[in-house]
């Protein structure tokens, strides 16, 4: 695996594969799990792109985001039919042939009589040449990775599982550690504030997240930095601003 | 607007702005909501990206799609602070400068008492030069266009009535027709005879989508097509198939 454990930061980027997704026929799962689970190890999500069946399409954003991030996980279009090609996309990007996974093949040859491994079955034993295999502990057959590629299956309780046997092997970066305050009021009227503190606090990344709670317009802030004095600093400036705004507004 | 009335296909791209997003603190609602609209109206959705609140990343996006596309629609990074940066990004994509709308300005100041006018809230009244304006019915302000780029809300229940309110105003092609037929086997016992029938139908598209029931994996079969005909004709062939397979399965 690619990225330096001694790294700072490790980004990944998430292609989402399928045509059903882009229908709508089917809602995404993957990418808030996904999300989630790399915030909480360490790991920057920095991209995600949903691309249809097609593979120029699958090989420009594999190629693009594999020399961008230091990893790339994508999720659908390894199944036994017609309109998977994620694996020749991925032999493609990566200028490998495709050939017939032999470890596979005989993990197929134990589970299928020899009547059922039908070609569409043997189809997903192809991976591009020199990929090596994830893990697949609740249907089975593996997905791969190549260099910095990691290939995952598009149901969702499949890529779970396929991702937790990977998360242990990734290299992670320095957590994003968090704070989140509530700001009581609407966002046009924190905004100026927060971005003067934003100016005087580098090392942090201050977002501001309106909602409508049913009654008020209200927001919620939330403060990100890698180190804890920073994120503690930055937070203290915000409750303080706040305090600030309170006062005027028994005042006024 | 771009596309012409007479075009059989009209493509869309989505892009998603938002840290939020990308770091799981947020759920997408949006990529589904569009989705689903514009397989309704007739729009082809071809890619979706999610990208940072970063404005290169935003223009880059935006750059690549509004070319290959005849729309492109982005949600999120239109409020008031530091980090809604969606408007800059879109003004640099056509190199337009960014002004401040006196149709926008209008309806803040019949909003707001003269001390409520923050800067922050003057900040959502930026859009680039030339930018026609979407309206907003849930919450006042609104979004913007220009090209073929459309400047939308990120919270979920603005950005679905601005959709409402543009859709009836945008270019759509001929329908994508669909039909739903239950394999009742699994993905890998349908494969190759619904690829060969992939091949014997061109204007159809054939997708399998296998999902476990809880007792068995089976597979539903999804074809689409433009042309009623030629989508009841694939179908006849997908049922005549699994006609056979049930057949199999009674001598066997």
């Amino acid at each position: 695996m690619s990225a330096s454990p001694a790294q700072e930061i490790v980004t990944a980027a998430v292609i989402v594969i399928g045509d059903e997704i882009l229908s709508g026929r089917t809602k995404d799962k993957n990418i808030g799990f996904l999300a989630d689970y790399m915030t909480a190890i360490g790991i920057d999500l920095r991209e995600v792109r949903i691309v249809p069946d097609e593979l120029p399409r699958i090989v420009e954003a594999i190629n693009v985001l594999r020399l961008r991030c230091d990893y790339v996980f994508t999720t659908g279009g390894i199944g036994p039919t017609h309109d998977d090609v994620t694996a020749d996309a991925v032999a493609a990007a990566f200028e490998a042939p495709v050939v017939e996974d032999e470890r596979i093949l005989a993990m197929m040859k134990e589970r299928y009589a020899e009547g059922e491994l039908t070609p569409g079955r043997r189809r997903m034993a192809r991976v591009p040449k020199g990929a090596d295999l994830i893990d697949n502990p609740v249907s089975g057959l593996p997905g791969f990775h190549i260099g910095n590629v990691f290939v995952m299956a598009g149901v969702p309780s499949v890529m779970q599982a396929m991702f937790d046997g990977l998360a242990p092997r990734l290299a992670t970066g320095r957590k994003m550690l968090s704070k989140t305050i509530e700001a009581h009021r609407p966002e046009g009227i924190v905004a100026t504030p927060l971005g003067e503190i934003q100016d005087a606090h580098p090392g942090t990344a201050i977002g501001s997240y309106p909602y409508f709670d049913g009654e008020i317009f209200s927001t919620r802030i939330v403060i990100r930095a890698r180190d804890a004095d920073l994120l503690e600093e930055a937070a203290a400036d915000v409750e303080k601003m706040l305090e600030g705004l309170a006062k005027n507004d028994k005042t006024s």
